[in-house]
């Protein structure tokens, strides 16, 4: 048997090697640990470990720190990831404001922006709205765009992932044709990817939070939609369409015939986005929570009067909750998913609005449901952005090896 | 590198190599095969193949027939898998029937069987009803049910797998605490393995039509049930409790607080299932049809009519295509199968029925569906059930080896 292929040749393999304990200094505590610690991590032997420390340290990727310490005995000297090498940018395009994180390459968020996309705007606009942004976010982390090794954006909508085009986003007009990712790779002369929103957003949870097999995240927002990990893997449907909750119609009389949508959202969306939560606020609350809710136009006043016994309020979060549950258990029915996990800025309503929907799914169901709220909110579609982002820069820097 | 492990010795690469001997014997054309043809199909060598074929006939299992046939000057001895050697016998138990079907070991259907579950039938009954139907399918194909080398079950419900008991099925009143498994076993004395109705229509769609990836199989009867599968795989869910289209409700007023359901079918169930198709078509159809239904109860002759133009089945059928659109598109939006195959007894209507829903289908969706009708009919239950049996033997056989 040959063991000399290419494939897995000496060079071959101490670049893995490398890999392994990259990746493992940069998930240590303050991204230094040492040849010990590593050892542990990786389950490689020392020598190995500490052949592949030199490599990084050459490569400029890691750095020996001149502190050593006394472990029975034996002077161990501690490796950190030069996390400070390079840049990710992560971004979230949504229906109303572009939220832009830049990150090194550890994946600390160094700097965020959001910029409130104006009413009638258009995939052009939100072009400019987001070079503006991420310029001034670069600034603040002391780069320039043209600096960022890696972009990766998240946007509502169908992605093509081979194409890198937005197939279809009904939210936001005049998006779907644009040629984004070219736009971005020209400008910025990285690689930039672009994938679901809701699809980083299950990245990030997993991230940051609930590694998971059998995962249903549900993205409500203004919008809604939701991402699945089967397998542990993502799950995006034969057409990268799967997970359309927002478009399910719980609501036209049942024998009649079905009608195209008459706007962008789909018909669930209708029912319970953030949109329809502050109408029924507008509809049925007293004046001075009705006169907060036009000022500010954040649900989240009318979740707080709820909270604190507000009768309108409630009834407003009653509704809302009993439409979620029917929706929700439509798909828990078909998914039979292992948890739930709930994100986007409806989440922030808390338990006033959750344990109403827990409540309700109840009865609906065949077999209970574990549903959670996330803890990341809003920040996660840009979150998951970062992490893509840094998937692709492990691709460079162990070219660098 | 030590080469002669326990787990890759040459007694196992040996038996290894039998059964895929075996398969290719198997699933050739007649069962009978050539040893250059299983070189061919298995990719082994031609010492490897007769080394196989030997130890099959000693074993019983294959058999070499006195025929020769001269291939370029060499004698080509023919080799044919017994598969009259054993028997199995694949169950599908319904709300209103048992199918069952007893096979030989290549999987060729001798004899079958369904009786009618009489009206207000108990777990109990329908166990009884089973002894009697695989006594007379058995005498039918030869044997005796104590002959049986593996029997598998298909029953409406969530199955639990681990304890081979059915966890809940509203269909059957008493049937989900029955230990059938066990009982079965006990008069058998042979493997008998169970499995959810619906999951079982989907491995004889596999086995005898689509092979195919990102699947969506949806069994259209009196109840309504899914099955998918992703990646290859059968998808169950964490609760094998996935695919539950049945049960979504589209109809109560959205602002209702859920109610638990009053009767075993779920919400779906009662709109479009063969009960509803039969109870519109006694409500709409004229006097001759309707006397016609009433004598059979079979919604074909709903169907038939409705092909033919009569006029008040088409609107029956245009109802139901309306009603179905809407279910199957929430599950479409959710999953984005690659494809949809119907089967069960609604399946049958054709046509008439199949391009109503596809053209409301359309509307309904954001990327279209590809839905085809099952071949195999109401027959796909216990066809799937055959097919899990035979898995079961396939160890049998191979520890004869």
């Amino acid at each position: 048997m040959s063991t000399g292929s290419a494939a897995t040749g000496p060079h071959v393999l101490r670049r893995i090697n490398a890999t392994a304990v990259l990746n493992a200094l940069r998930d240590a505590e303050g991204h230094t640990a040492t040849v010990s610690d590593l050892v542990v991590a990786t389950g490689l032997s020392r020598p190995a470990v500490t052949r592949a420390l030199t490599a990084l340290a050459d490569a400029g990727i890691a750095e020996f720190s001149g502190t050593t310490e006394h472990h029975i005995g034996r002077p161990a000297q501690r490796a950190r990831f030069r996390a400070e090498l390079g840049h990710v940018a992560g971004i979230d395009i949504g229906p109303h404001k572009v939220l832009v994180m830049v990150a090194d390459l550890a994946g600390t968020v160094l700097a965020q922006h959001q910029a409130v996309t104006p009413a009638g705007h258009t995939g052009d606009g939100v072009v400019r709205l987001l070079r503006t942004a991420l310029t001034d976010v670069a600034a603040e982390a002391g780069i320039t765009p043209t600096d960022l090794w890696s972009v990766a954006v998240g946007t509502p909508g169908i992605v093509d992932h081979e194409r890198g085009e937005v197939v279809l986003a009904p939210s936001i007009p005049g998006w779907s044709s644009l040629p984004v990712i070219a736009e971005l790779r020209d400008w910025l002369g990285c690689p930039v990817a672009i994938e679901n929103d809701v699809n980083l957003a299950v990245v990030a949870e997993r991230w940051r939070g609930d590694d998971g097999d059998n995962l249903l995240f549900v993205q409500w927002g203004e919008r809604i939609g939701t991402g699945m990990v089967i397998d542990d893997k993502p799950y995006r449907g034969a057409s990268s369409a799967a997970g359309e909750l927002g478009f399910i119609d719980l609501v036209t009389d049942l024998d009649d015939e079905p009608k195209p949508p008459t706007d962008g959202l789909g018909a669930f969306e209708r029912l319970v986005g953030a949109g329809e939560i502050l109408r029924l606020g507008m509809a049925r609350c007293d004046q001075p929570l009705r006169d907060r809710l036009a000022r500010t136009g954040d649900i989240a006043d009318l979740f707080e009067a709820a909270a604190a016994g507000d009768e309108a309020a409630v009834s407003v979060v009653d509704t809302i909750a009993t439409r979620f549950a029917r929706g929700l258990a439509v798909q828990l029915l078909i998914m039979d998913p292992r948890c739930v996990i709930v994100g986007g800025g409806v989440s922030r309503a808390g338990d006033v609005l959750f344990d109403a929907v827990r409540k309700r799914l109840g009865r609906l169901l065949l077999v209970p449901a574990d549903l959670r709220v996330s803890a990341l909110g809003v920040n996660n579609v840009a979150l998951g952005a970062v992490r893509m982002a840094l998937d692709a820069v492990e691709e460079r820097l162990t070219a660098l090896l």
